[in-house]
């Protein structure tokens, strides 16, 4: 394989002879010599290539190295007397792979909105802004796997294609084979699973099938919402991280979520450090603040019933109305994180009638072992909760919120036999990466978004 | 949390105080004592716990430690006097978590069919051999990621849900919010995407975008096919991981290929000794020796036309013709790795006629840079090809195997700017769980399989 820019930045001796491959992003023509810069994805900066004109007179190709073209440039390390880099390639030989016409390429070089980036998909990827999220992105994707795995949880993969629509959730969609053209009412029994059925919007469930056979397990895998949202904040297809643990209680689910957040934000700010200071000096000047906070506080603690209490005596004017019994908005999260702990905080025993029926029942009756890791800025980044594991207490809620217990027959039988306790959160991937970089959409942090109306590339 | 009972087989001492917790497997009674084997999972053997009758006495629960009730144990580790284990658990103190009525159970120590443990998919993990299966597919899954990224590579994540139907595939699922009950033709341009949307039956060509912009990249993740095949190769719903690199042609796809496999195999064979050898024992008794020599064997290399003069020239009566420009079955391929070259083999340059459009065009006009990896005993296990890079030959392929070009504008945008040689291939991930397991059956290496008619848990 060939020599990686970022290898050859961090490591490369002048003196050695190298080959990079890559793609123009400016050339400058000066009376001796031509400067390309050359990047291959491998790293935010590009590396400096200098083509003395001896070079360039026996090069024709050297006019089309314009913005966007594919070359590859063999020559010698030398000191770079520039100020943005320590080291330069002297090109002595230069092969052009393929051109990029600087009439039409989209890519000049010049600011473009992430609005009309969005429309050419398949090139936004090479824009600095771009390479530095999918380079987070994939740093993240890669610390959540080392954090699981050293800690001995299983990745497993959960059904994308499911039955159960689980949370009594409207907003599923339907996957299907079958003939949309035909009149009259359609027979799913006749569709290719024999049944009606859906893209999953959570692997929580069978999640703890596997929690009840190996302990520690997590998913990572794409979920799903049909949710008509056109926010900065919503996607109709995004990946979700979910770590289940039997012979686990709140207090564990807690120190998990703590744990982990703080190991993948210092994975990131260790492993990716050019590309968090161009997130800090083009998207937003706290990104660094913000990571270094989570990577190394520890989070503050508050049950929901102090945090109401917190908000009642805050003296604050709030929009929505703060009552016991009543959900926290985003402006209630971000006071708690922002103004009254001035740190990430954990919030935990929701009222029972406000949250998901799987959560277990406490003994005060009213309220169940439910947390939110709340996070300044940004709000809600981890929900997650102990899970009912007592039988007759989870039929009991199934049947008091309205759901019909018969498609949860297999759920229901974890309780039946072998029961423990466990718990387990979530954590939206994407929400992840966007609190991470500082990203103002949720568009910006996904290769290939997925919302109404858009499905391209 | 608690000490795995790995954790304590492997470097438990006599003296060590543990608390394990875990799912009763076996309970014996003898006079003095009970002995109970306890599994969390973490490992396929179980842990001894030797309850002594005074402690019993005290335990009104022991009565319900039975075959799959949860229970934690705490005592001293001491020497074992069976030959099964060098240490067991002395338990002082027991808690019943949740019994498993031995009446209703359906998972009481004897053999069960892989077919009825289907049918109780919330319950199989928790057996021996879906046990090993899990803890493999996990090794696998972390040897790819672990692969990839030590190389440089980014892990992508290529949509789940796609506008474009890629190769001209008819067998796709429809993924929709439409209202069913409906009368009359379905107006697409009402769904939630604005178009008639698909579940993606590959990554490649949103990859080939991303190693455009940084060279080196993979996906992993979940892809679909809605074919109506009941066999015990198929899933509708499986696992890809698909590698893409710039710069490459199809011989440095081959050496990724072959050094990507013999890393997963290694790293199996290594991190999963005594899984290995309960498949070599239980299931396929030549899985170790095929797992060493997938690890350790240098792949053979023969270009499709070679093939086809070695199986003209083999005597063999096939069951399907042998011709140049005819593609090559399983027996055939198994003929090829198993008896001709007794290993596994690449074959290269297939005839252009029966391979996809994307594939790059050889100079003899009449094959293209494919190539399979044809592994003993099960034939296919990786597929691959250089892409086609010149946006001509590309356009005019596309429209020779009658497709419409008009979807695939970005992909031909990808030749028109910055073009590069690149190459990349794929991999069915339960196909390398099956073939690395000696599993009969595809639907039991993934925990929940998706079939026709089978979409339950």
């Amino acid at each position: 394989m060939q020599q990686r820019i970022k290898d050859i930045l961090h490591q490369g001796q002048v003196g050695d002879r190298v080959t990079v491959k890559g793609w123009v992003r400016t050339k400058r023509e000066l009376k001796e010599c031509t400067f390309v810069n050359v990047n291959d994805g491998s790293t935010l900066a590009g590396l400096q290539v200098v083509i003395p004109n001896t070079v360039a007179a026996a090069t024709p190709a050297i006019k089309d190295l314009t913005t966007g073209a594919a070359a590859e440039f063999s020559g010698e390390l030398v000191r770079s007397p520039g100020k943005n880099q320590t080291i330069e390639l002297h090109a002595q030989q230069i092969h052009l792979w393929g051109g990029a016409d600087p009439e039409t390429y989209p890519l000049q070089k010049k600011r473009h909105s992430f609005e009309f980036l969005r429309t050419i998909g398949h090139l936004r990827p090479r824009t600095n802004t771009l390479g530095a999220v999918m380079r987070v992105r994939n740093a993240c994707a890669t610390a959540i796997h080392q954090f699981f795995q050293e800690r001995g949880f299983l990745w497993v993969h959960t059904p994308i294609i499911t039955a159960s629509d689980c949370e009594g959730a409207g907003e599923l969609f339907t996957v299907t084979t079958l003939d949309f053209t035909s009149e009259g009412n359609i027979d799913f029994s006749q569709d290719f699973f024999g049944r009606r059925a859906y893209l999953t919007v959570s692997g929580q469930l069978e999640a703890e099938i596997m929690a009840t056979a190996f302990t520690n397990v997590y998913t990572f895998g794409p979920t799903f919402r049909a949710e008509n949202s056109n926010t900065s904040r919503h996607l109709a297809e995004f990946w979700m991280v979910e770590p289940e643990m039997a012979f686990c209680d709140l207090m564990g689910d807690m120190e998990l979520a703590e744990t982990f957040l703080q190991f993948v934000f210092r994975y990131v700010l260790d492993h990716c450090p050019e590309d968090m200071a161009f997130f800090q000096e083009r998207i937003d000047h706290s990104v660094m603040a913000t990571a270094e906070q989570m990577a190394s506080q520890p989070f503050a603690r508050l049950s929901y019933t102090e945090a109401i209490q917190v908000l009642e005596k805050s003296g604050r004017a709030f929009e929505f109305p703060v009552a016991w019994g009543l959900d926290l908005q985003s402006e209630h999260e971000r006071y708690l994180a922002e103004e009254y702990c001035q740190r990430p905080v954990i919030v935990y025993d929701y009222p029972a009638a406000i949250k998901a029926f799987y959560m277990r029942l406490n003994e005060d009756g009213k309220t169940v072992a439910a947390m939110d890791v709340l996070a300044p800025k940004i709000g809600e980044i981890i929900g997650g909760s102990q899970r009912e594991e007592r039988f007759d207490v989870l039929q009991e809620r199934i049947l008091t919120q309205g759901l019909d217990p018969a498609p949860y027959w297999w759920y229901l039988d974890l309780r039946r036999y072998g029961s423990v306790p466990h718990a387990g959160f979530g954590l939206g991937f994407e929400r992840l990466v966007q609190f991470m970089t500082g990203m103002d959409n949720i568009r910006d942090v996904i290769p290939f978004p997925r919302t109404p109306g858009n499905a391209e590339f």
